[in-house]
């Protein structure tokens, strides 16, 4: 088993992986940035180092300062979390060439799935559902326009090299593709360093529905089911649960498996993430891509499996056998996680750094909170405002809303703005009470003008 | 179903009602003394009202004014929590004539139990084994000669009336037992109004196993298993677990079975436990006492059943069918709990009352934390220290302790001392890791002078 690890994070998920080392008796060894010095991950780790400056690039994106800690330190393992260098092909290599285990899959899965055109065409062999589209690049905008004949307008037009919603737009004619294709093409040269693009047929009314999948170096890949990520705002998750409301027992089996296919296709090892276009107006589901790493949202997944995710990431890097087949895999209750950020969702979402004076999370049966905060830190403008998570599970979908509501009434935090009177109010709108929505909802609905109960809104003062 | 609840209590239980019942959309009502007035109880309900001064006998057990409040707010139910009026038969007569619901079982259920050689008697005849003793009161020294010699030194002399450890006396030969008997009656009457003594065989080497109860007004009973409350230091409980490390499946129907007859020789309803002295030297049991209201350590229950007590309790008091059924109940994993009290175990665990500076409590993965305090809270001296209670829930008992260390390496507490010190080391004890011990263990083993694991230590520092 792993002895050492080293996280290469910072927030909670840092955190996160320092709680679960601790209970696996692995030593933990933090790095930080000059501007993370009095964080959470670093008082909790047993060793902490800085590595840089503020600026990510220079700290937690600097490959050669974090190799360093972890040569000084002896590591045998670097668990990259999410974001950063988790997905990162090249660090995953230099891990590897300096002996030192990466926690997550190898460089070719992370490279096949990080490059959009490659994983369509993978997931195509391995026949898992990919939306209709052009078979990898698109040459020029004449064949483009030869492909949205074929498909059908809407299209969306997709860099190959882009991803969370960057590199993407959308044509409902000719004359919008042609355009389109110019913008975009030069635009992911631009960015990207890879002018490429492909075109896909664009479903505008779809649920984000993703499967968990659990794979270990014997060839063994199990899913974890699905979790619904379709609360988003400008393609940022804000609310994940599971089950999905949308789903049947026969299409969470039919996506699971599908998602098993997709990791098997790489090789896959570790945790990873298949994410879908699920289409609940007639039940198809289409590839959208796999994270090749742990997610934000991944604790509504524990909560129904009674998975520890990042320990199964530990027992797979240590080369161990999963620790359950299959049909061992069972799902009790209803999960919900609400994201709350340090942001005024008052005032456009405008993120609100700046000291938290007073900190009281909520605590109590079917409530977990995943935080790196605490009275008196500071959020800092320049890294993500994510404040806590908020977990809630419940026997029923009802009773997870109903602990989440009483949750956050209850989370006292004072001197930042935080999206929790967002959470408050689209937790009384009756359209995600109904479970029917799709990854529009914001969009359509002005979640700010629910009128909250009087309890709650005595509670929110 | 209930639709307004006065929540006849103080402190973490309070918050923790109010919460499944803001969860089930029931109105809350919070009572408080004059020192209590900026507790999180009362910032927690829907309403609160002060219904006295400090002194418990003039506010949290003052029957006349909670009653006024309770009329006045038009509640239709009163939860007592545990101690206070929790097994105060009166009380619930009271609430019954006024017409309103007392969550909890019967006044004849509350006084059979309540009254010690009733409940003796009531569980002979009920099948449930008892520890050999008297046939009820003694009526004098020789009768208590010739019962003793009859049942064989040691044995223990109780006073009917007394409970939690007090009126309690052990007697080793037939000198020391017409000391004792002389001295128990005059201490029963003087301290509970009533000298009725009755002799048991004292068993001195026993785990407290206890099982939880749960029944509805419909001639309902089941059993969720049993909670392992060893871990003793003069008669208070400091760490629950369950399941028990000693108990076999079969052993654990065979308890199970028995505390549903116990209830149902009382037509018990709601929830309660069944304590028994388990001797775990030839897995005899025998019926300790039944509490007749929920338990401190009701957590750990939860978490490895799924099944909310508080919402239980409130949905029979509104007449509904247990929610399920004997076969239903499953045990998934392994539950913990530690009482973080108040006080200094460096000192012999003399109280610490204060103001506390710093508070930050533990959070993540199969970590619950259920507490009345914040930062800034003056912990009273007149109430119990409890500060909070941490559980935590784990695939294995190995699990469950290791999620505690790292729980309890993090909880920070600044302002007074607490017993996270002592709950650090003892679960650094070889024998309490083992699992094998028994309610003497803390007299037995010095658990301060354990030696923390590197990592540890640091933590506490």
């Amino acid at each position: 088993m792993i002895k050492k690890v080293l996280v290469a994070n910072r927030g909670e998920i840092a955190v996160r992986i320092i709680r679960a080392c601790r209970e696996l008796n692995i030593e933990t060894v933090a790095i930080y940035s000059e501007a993370d010095k009095d964080s959470l991950h670093v008082r909790l780790a047993d060793e902490a180092y800085c590595i840089g400056p503020t600026a990510s690039n220079k700290s937690y994106l600097n490959i050669t300062n974090i190799m360093s800690v972890a040569t000084l330190t002896e590591v045998d393992a670097i668990h990259p979390g999410y974001g950063f260098l988790a997905e990162n092909a090249d660090f995953a290599e230099i891990c590897g060439a300096c002996n030192i285990t990466f926690v997550g899959p190898s460089p070719f899965a992370i490279n096949q799935m990080g490059t959009k055109d490659v994983a369509r065409k993978t997931m195509e062999k391995a026949g898992v559902p990919i939306v209709p589209g052009s078979d990898g690049i698109v040459a020029n905008t004449e064949e483009a326009v030869k492909i949205a004949e074929e498909i059908g307008y809407p299209v969306i037009i997709k860099a190959t090299a882009g991803g969370g919603g960057k590199g993407i737009r959308v044509a409902r004619n000719e004359e919008e593709l042609k355009k389109g294709m110019n913008v975009t093409q030069q635009e992911a040269a631009t960015n990207f360093g890879n002018p490429g693009v492909y075109l896909e047929k664009f479903i505008e009314d779809f649920r984000h529905v993703e499967i968990q999948v659990l794979a270990d170096n014997h060839g063994n890949v199990i899913h974890l089911g699905e979790r619904d990520c379709s609360i988003q705002r400008r393609l940022q998750k804000l609310v994940e649960e599971t089950p999905s409301p949308a789903l049947t027992p026969e299409k969470r089996a039919e996506m699971g498996l599908a998602a098993v296919n997709a990791a098997k296709a790489v090789n896959y090892s570790g945790a990873g993430t298949v994410e879908f276009i699920y289409d609940h107006t007639n039940g198809n589901f289409y590839f959208m891509e796999m994270n090749t790493r742990i997610q934000v949202e991944h604790p509504v997944t524990e909560m129904v499996t009674g998975i520890d995710l990042i320990k199964e990431q530990l027992r797979v890097a240590s080369g161990e056998v999963l620790s359950l087949r299959q049909e061992e895999v069972t799902f009790q209750g209803w999960a919900m996680e609400c994201r709350i950020n340090a942001e005024n969702p008052r005032k456009n979402f405008m993120p609100s750094p700046g000291k938290i004076t007073n900190y009281l999370a909520p605590g109590g049966y079917g409530v977990r909170v995943d935080s790196a905060v605490y009275p008196g830190y500071v959020i800092s403008p320049f890294y993500d405002s994510m404040v806590a998570k908020v977990i809630t599970h419940g026997a029923t979908r009802e009773e997870a809303v109903a602990k989440m509501r009483r949750a956050l009434e209850e989370f006292e935090i004072e001197g930042v703005e935080t999206t929790i009177p967002f959470h408050l109010r689209l937790l009384h709108h009756d359209t995600f009470l109904s479970g029917d929505f799709n990854t529009k909802f914001l969009e359509q609905h002005d979640v700010m003008s629910v009128q909250l109960k009087s309890n709650s809104a005595k509670m929110e003062e």
